[in-house]
């Protein structure tokens, strides 16, 4: 088993879907991350808080083994942000983005923290993900993901970030934004000439295409047929993708890529039955696990 | 080995798409259908064309070993579609329908189709779906297909037809559009209380969900970088669909309707690779396995 750092986004958000309307939620794709990464190994997190931030909160990544030493506690409000799901559950629209505290954070490492083999740099400015990884020493695995804003305003940056990750996991629309494709497969071939070794396009409901030089592999989501909130379902993934592979610590290769994907996968099912990250946070393994069966009965 | 009938249009196609636009290119459910299952078993085709009607196009059908007894030549023009796809080479905008012989078409089976153990009713009136069905002896295995007009300004007779088919085979869209559900596992759920012993959802380049009262399975298609145009797809999918289950002609179970997806995606994904049946028209054994083999490894 191997350490994991995070950095990424501690939030509240406010999330409306044609179900219900939730004010102030735990998010940010830290908090996803931690909460499905800590299920199998240690995860250590970078990030900034405010004045806010509930003692409870912290004491969820607490339990669960996460150090949040590298987390700064800011005067200011925690960042905030509204969005709205449509019946169709896909894509958000933000309403509200109160960066707060978050508008000025900088990831700055405590000592302990620099030597982390397993590095995810959750979606964040791309100058602040380059930031992150120049105060890493040689790291094992390196991840991030990104978004259509810094796709379209920091695609220098973003640009510079690509050729020092071993993976990318990033969203099917944005895949196709950042490569000008109109096609996932095209995307992830274009994608993988602008340098990381891998790439993961996250299809919500669709599964994944894991694209990389040694092959690729495409495999659908766990079916959830009544989805609650599909907020957190990538830094899910993400998580338990990291989570499987610090575990297991050893070389990565597209066979224990997929394996981790397939883990994202069911990871995010969860995630998305439940609003903010209250079904990630009591999840345990007897669960997840006989979900894994299911999954394995569904594509075999 | 069994034989197969299909009930559907044959048309000449005008199909404008980012790179190209094709005029009267030969098209319709039934020529997708039958150039694919013909691939298995021994198919016959009920349909109408006009005057205009190719005899080259006929010729494809004959050295597929096709019968065409059952296709009525009226005087008049064949039913003719022109439809436009976006960058994403999903959805069809249709610019025209000129149903010409079409629309008095009035499916009569000759007596030696009566007894046809497999048969498929391709996305016609379900009225005319009914009157095919009423003609039809004890048969095996009955699937059908509709669409979002039929569901719209039909929904009646397409309820009549439901209960009397083993599968119904549909696109996403669709399945939602007919049960008022957001979510492809749930709108398929519902299908199914609709009468139809299973029901394949058919996703494009996300492959299906196929859902049983015995179970369900969600595979994914095989990828295609470069889409000439999706038209037919759907078609060459229900094509290979039927012709695996008629040539394997034992009972039908979730496995092998499983397998008969599967056959399903291969087949889309030569359809799309082409404007129009080129493709599916040109299409060997030696290719199909190729992919089959490559497929395999993509989800395994």
């Amino acid at each position: 088993m191997s350490d994991i750092l995070v950095v990424g986004s501690l939030a509240y958000d406010t999330i409306t879907t044609p179900q219900s309307k939730t004010e102030r939620t735990l998010g940010g794709s830290a908090n996803y991350f931690s909460l499905a990464a800590s299920m199998y190994s240690k995860v250590r997190v970078v990030g900034v808080v405010g004045e806010d931030y509930g003692q409870e909160d912290l004491k969820l990544l607490h339990d669960r083994n996460v150090c949040t030493q590298g987390l700064q506690k800011k005067s200011g409000k925690t960042f905030h942000w509204s969005g709205s799901y449509k019946e169709d559950m896909c894509e958000a629209t933000t309403l509200a983005t109160e960066l707060n505290v978050f508008a000025h954070f900088n990831p700055e490492l405590p000592p302990a923290y620099k030597n982390t083999p397993f590095v995810f740099l959750a979606n964040i400015d791309p100058e602040l993900q380059l930031q992150v990884l120049n105060q890493i020493e040689n790291p094992k695995f390196v991840g991030s993901d990104t978004m259509n804003f810094w796709i379209n305003s920091k695609l220098d940056a973003l640009k510079k970030v690509l050729p020092r990750v071993d993976v990318l996991l990033i969203n099917e629309g944005e895949s196709k934004l950042l490569t000008k494709k109109s096609n996932a497969i095209s995307a992830a071939q274009d994608i993988l000439k602008m340098g990381p070794k891998a790439v993961v396009i996250k299809r919500g409901e669709y599964g994944f295409v894991l694209y990389t030089h040694e092959g690729f592999h495409i495999l659908p989501a766990f079916p959830i047929a009544e989805v609650s909130d599909p907020t957190g379902a990538g830094d899910s993934f993400a998580g338990a993708f990291f989570g499987f592979l610090s575990k297991r610590n050893q070389k990565v290769d597209i066979q224990s890529l997929k394996q981790a994907c397939v883990q994202g996968c069911l990871m995010a099912s969860f995630t998305v039955e439940s609003v903010g990250v209250t079904s990630l946070a009591k999840l345990d393994w007897a669960h997840f696990e006989e979900r894994q069966n299911k999954y394995q009965s569904i594509i075999s």
